[in-house]
């Protein structure tokens, strides 16, 4: 089933997605399993971190999706990473890439180039992560991007043909393209970038969605993209209105979780902002 | 010395934790780690994390307990769990074990049955686990329970029997049973399933208490866990007496940590339901 | 440039952080890295957890510190170590060393000998940990300090002739010396002991205040103690003023971020308490 652009297709996907409670297997990194096991959990997902080359693809017999986030990267979880991907492929469930910092050290690009051609669903970066992947010269500059997100937008296309994949642009306005189509998502808040791991998370987000919607994986990315933003500004609205305590990050990621578990259709219908470019399509790019 | 299955006496346990300050020694799964120590300062105790088989034994000879929890299972830390709860067991420490997930794929069930088969104190799990452990055919679903705890009580009384050891079974109630004894536990709320790691943080919990009553692990399990899910209930009622945050589980997570650290005899004798179930003792299952 | 012991170079050293937002590659223990990473950004600098042998000295090429947290020790993780630290000298980077319960187990005490060795620009522990490191017979306790920070002071001065380092030892009052000059900070709370990896962030908060004041990491030291144990100190003190909530550690937690995420000037003029002992020259330690 193809889902609409609109609050309303949105709020069926987070009801679906409470109804199914998706498996999520995280392979991700140290600084982010809090919070991304809280967030899935919050929405209404369950998390699974399972990571090690002797269980990761058994374990994808009973998950719903994989995430795999190269954040704190070995060599050793390495092997289980390529096993889960593997798995998930013949038992044809959604994965999900999120390249962090790609382009920092020799042994992460390399690392996340072999994993992006092993047909990832959809890979989810900033700008300075996805340009450095697509091979662009912008340097990284560890997990914090250095590029705005429209600049890697064309770059992000090209990579989307190549790989056949979906690719998401987190900044200011994420955009999320197959290639072809460019979906641009306006939520979220800078305050979440004070907050670590929360780009992490919304990748694991993204997994649990497009478990739910696996005929639409361009617009179910979207959509988790809109509904992790707009929790984000939900959260950042509540901390406003405290009178005692300080407003910051702190507080923020507190609130992130709770605007998560509760939000409902009701909030999207009240601030919806996802849009679809209107381009013409990539003649000069091939589908190599 | 025998403990009583009572407020008074759970805040005698308590007390005499806050006074001996037991060094928890945790190997335990990356998420729970921040949420696992931070239970452990707020009720009185302090944890260490010591995983690696280069030291995992010889911390040992410093702590006054062990906290053994799969959750993300590698061969190099199995190495390190092993011989930690042979140093446990020589040292004559008492130690824990949290079978996270057992039966989701045949590397975690064999890694945890070997480990239960050393001998732990104390196992504590949900209701899943525990079936999975006892051999049942009911398949785990991850981390979270799929099965009532209730349904796993007869397997758990098994369980302890056939390993001689205590057996606690997570729920609605919780049911905490030496093979011939059945305690139930009438403490908790929904939300702390909503928090990743409270289960994996109470187990922690159990072993720093069980180290204050060498002499009765079985009911100091039944009042840690008692203590445990009534740190969960207060702080469940302070976040729903806010006016502004949402009530979620961000905000309940920062209020369990407060609610531990605060808790003391009065909120003991406010609430505490504990009781024994009246039961014949098990003449059919043999003490192999 | 040299700081001065006040408030107001406080101050500016704070502002220039936010302004150069130092990225601090961090390889420290898996309890910390949440909480490490979230107040590198509410303070303004950069994070990225980068460890493993493959890339850690890579990294430091676009890292402008290095933090070395020895906490949840691997024979893995130490190559990584070693790797960093090698690459940190030759870039000349400053980096910073946290001896994380030296003295428990012998691997874990010849590793931070090895690697204080290395010729790390900071060494900051507790009472505990200095006096293990440099010898004295004070065993540890895990992680928590058995002596008060006062006694260790005059073997960190002599640790700090010896290895040409500096070091920090936090307790009720932190000292801070090079083995001629020691500095005094009167700041922070017993509430931060009671917070998981608090010492640890504070470790990487060094790091990244060192790289803002090459020319003098003394005082820079000094400084990022100060601020740390303020923050804590405001964080609390808004915590006291909530009327519904407990007041723990857990909320003090959350606070603690925000602090450091809104600490300017006006904080550091109301309240800046860092001293300079006054002694004589150890005319008799040897600068060996």
């Amino acid at each position: 089933m193809k889902l609409d652009l609109d609050a309303k297709s949105a709020g069926y996907l987070l009801d679906k997605l409470r109804e199914e409670k998706p498996l999520v297997q995280c392979i991700t990194n140290y600084v982010s399993m809090d919070i991304m096991a809280n967030c899935l959990l919050a929405i209404g997902a369950s998390p699974a971190m399972v990571h090690c080359a002797e269980e990761a693809a058994d374990f994808q017999k009973i998950a719903s999706a994989l995430l795999i986030n190269v954040g704190t990267l070995s060599t050793e979880w390495v092997a289980g990473m390529k096993m889960a991907a593997g798995a998930a492929n013949i038992l044809q469930k959604p994965w999900v890439l999120d390249p962090v910092a790609a382009g920092a050290t020799p042994f992460r690009t390399e690392t996340i180039v072999y994993l992006a051609k092993l047909r990832p669903w959809v890979i989810r970066g900033n700008a300075s992560e996805i340009m450095a992947l697509a091979g662009a010269a912008g340097a990284t500059r560890g997990v914090d991007s250095t590029a705005e997100s429209s600049e890697a937008v064309e770059l992000g296309k090209q990579l989307a043909l190549d790989l056949r994949t979906i690719v998401a642009v987190s900044g200011k306005v994420d955009y999320v393209t197959d290639g072809t189509r460019v979906l641009e998502v306006h939520h979220g808040t800078p305050m979440l970038q004070k907050i670590t791991a929360t780009g992490c998370t919304l990748t694991a987000l993204i997994a649990a969605f497009v478990s739910c919607a696996q005929d639409d994986p361009l617009v179910a990315t979207a959509h988790a993209m809109a509904m992790f933003g707009l929790a984000g500004e939900i959260a950042e609205q509540v901390c406003e209105k405290e009178v005692v305590a300080a407003n910051g990050p702190g507080a923020v990621r507190v609130q992130l979780i709770d605007a998560l578990y509760t939000l409902d259709r009701s909030d999207l219908y009240t601030h919806y902002d996802v849009v679809e470019q209107m381009l013409d399509s990539p003649s000069d790019v091939s589908d190599a």
